[in-house]
């Protein structure tokens, strides 16, 4: 089955908002056997809706529409498929029960103007939405000559994930009993740039069966294997581990603080942060994992050389002979979180993020790791080119990477 | 000038890679007077970016093309450009130059394939790369009766906006003598959803001049006030004043971490952390701006109890009797953190974000907050609804809305 998605919203067009909705749903429909080969994304305008509308509805059995559900006046996107489909739109009195329902609960007064959304299709369905007012729905209808469906969901992304969950994907299954679905294996390598890659997956990279991928990740590349059959993605990915060796460190798709975290709790190991340039990063990482209290006690940001001292027991002639961008400091920063959390493994990162704050010794980019465990502390210096954030994030990798490896060597 | 965009790879197809370069391009374009309506995505096949970039050059005078410029067999997008406008694609010595002393630079060897990114349109411009190996291309030809100009830009962000910036903005103002361009402000309401921040500007939504649009942001709402005339804006802008109050934080654009580091350096006061739910995503927000370590010494993420203890000096008895999720304890690590930072202001949070973790006398969500500064501590009880992440980040936003609060209460 062939799917196509269209966004819609002029703040997607006015750059306000990246559109993780798409990202979101592209990555959910191959486990379906859908797959997607367009995307597009117009105003909220009617016209240029229905242009897209129609471009997707020749090429595609399905199409996914996001966007333009609210209760505002150019929320069109319903009434633009349904004329597009000949379809009607009527009242649904237990939507709007719904939506009242929601503005009692969250306590807040129901503007007159939601009652737009308890709007449905005649025929189709309406689809439950967990996390919000606005009910998505599935049109069905007929488009010259072929039998379409079209799927209205909402923009809001916390609204847009749940309702795909919980309505979308089994209103898909139940009305489309699935032709076979491809099964595919998601490897992440670190250290490796994409190129490079692509270079030592050789011939394979134009392979159909299996299919081997790649895409740059956050700090990381992403391999992905595709075959429908079990034995041929076995085969493919027992190949990228013999290719990758030790840079392929996760096989399920985790990411790499999904992947430390994973490993100290299997080994029963506390895990503590001292940043400096990355601020938090590092330690947000962890803690955007649910399960990371068991293993994370907590973390120092030690912005200042003040609080390195004060806090992390950094000695103040280190910092003042050897700066804070040190691998001196960068190791007492490490020992003295280590001593300070209780923790079994600490890792600190210090170093120049940009864009100001460089100098010919000491240049934008530079950044030492340390790492403190059972076998004492060791330093690392890092150089990592582009914009603070990237300064940072790359940083951050280089720390949940360390704190990887020191847990897989010990017992 | 109307403009379209297309995204090309089929890692965006595979919702691998969310993509930010089309809203970071997309936002920049009103500047220059040009005017998009339509974006689309298609995967690494010729005849479906041949498909998309025949129907945008039918529809605008000037197509950006991004990604596909790699080294790898399916990076074809110049390829199918210099096809479709009959155009050709010959070797340059220089940029194979820079291609090799880019890779002495990093200090890695150049794999073979890369110099296939040295090919450039015979007539048009090759644009300079600042972050990477691939050069874009700027492409002039006629296509059905009409010259277009297509731009073609490298996927990987970072590459991507330095090029935007040094290369291809320059090439675009030199080579179009820009229409009067539009000017418009960027206001951030924060506290009220966005459809009643629709309501509350009424008809304003559906005027055309100044025009408001409004947008979901990360836990704000933005609207847009936009106009040719800057007595209009400025009118408008002013409106917006009177209609929001207070929940009107910024008028530059700035968000919140922003708006409040600022405030702090205009200040000179120095702003700390005391985290546990967030775990250290305030304090990422706070560093992401540059300059930040004026006002920031640092922040302590303060996940166990035992760390809250230890490092914050809360009250075994406080966390016994009240619980680690509860005002007492919000208080405490707002004044323990202030004290151990030696700051002006501390923010303390400590909640549930989920999923797990929930009872039902303090369930997923129940957050508390504390504030602490010269005029002592206060503490507030938030509820927040979603997943882990939208917990995590509406209790950062209101955290760093509560320091933007405290700095204004400073003389």
């Amino acid at each position: 089955m062939i799917a196509e998605i269209i966004s819609t919203g002029t703040e997607l067009l006015m750059g306000q908002i990246t559109d993780t909705n798409a990202a979101y749903l592209s990555a959910r429909l191959p486990a379906l056997g859908i797959n997607l080969y367009f995307r597009s994304t117009a105003g909220d305008n009617p016209a240029r809706i229905g242009e897209c509308l129609r471009a997707a509805l020749r090429r595609s059995d399905i199409v996914f529409t996001i966007g333009g559900l609210g209760p505002t006046p150019d929320d069109l996107t319903k009434e633009t498929i349904a004329e597009t489909l000949g379809e009607e739109l009527v009242f649904d009195p237990a939507a709007a029960e719904r939506l009242k329902d929601y503005f009692r609960r969250i306590g807040k007064p129901m503007a007159e103007n939601n009652l737009k959304q308890a709007m449905v299709p005649a025929r189709g369905a309406a689809l439950y939405n967990p996390a919000g007012t606005a009910p998505g729905c599935a049109f069905r209808g007929r488009f010259e000559g072929s039998e379409k469906c079209v799927i209205a969901m909402p923009g809001p992304p916390s609204e847009f994930r749940a309702m795909w969950e919980e309505s979308v994907k089994p209103y898909i299954l139940a009305a489309f009993p699935a032709a076979a679905s491809l099964s595919s294996a998601m490897l992440r390598i670190y250290g490796i740039g994409e190129s490079t890659v692509a270079e030592m997956l050789g011939e394979r990279t134009r392979s159909a069966d299996p299919s081997f991928a790649t895409y740059v990740g956050k700090g990381d590349v992403l391999v992905r294997v595709t075959s429908s059959d079990p034995e041929k993605l076995r085969k493919g990915v027992e190949e990228a581990r013999s290719i990758f060796g030790g840079s392929l460190y996760s096989e399920d798709g985790s990411d790499m603080a999904q992947t430390a975290v994973a490993l100290a709790r299997e080994k029963g190991v506390l895990v503590t942060t001292a940043e400096s340039c990355t601020g938090g990063l590092v330690s947000k990482l962890i803690t955007d994992v649910p399960g990371s209290s068991e293993i994370f006690p907590g973390g120092v940001v030690s912005y200042s050389n003040a609080v390195k001292r004060s806090l992390l027991g950094v000695d103040a002639a280190v910092l003042e002979t050897k700066g804070a961008v040190s691998p001196e400091t960068a190791a007492a920063m490490a020992l003295g979180a280590k001593a300070l959390m209780g923790a079994d493994i600490a890792v600190s990162l210090t170093g120049i993020a940009g864009p100001g704050g460089g100098t010919p010794q000491k240049p934008v980019g530079l950044v030492y790791m340390g790492v403190a465990d059972g076998a004492g502390v060791r330093t690392e210096e890092l150089h990592f080119a582009g914009t603070r954030d990237n300064v940072r994030l790359r940083s951050a990798m280089a720390a949940l990477n360390a704190v990887r490896l020191a847990l897989l060597e010990r017992i």
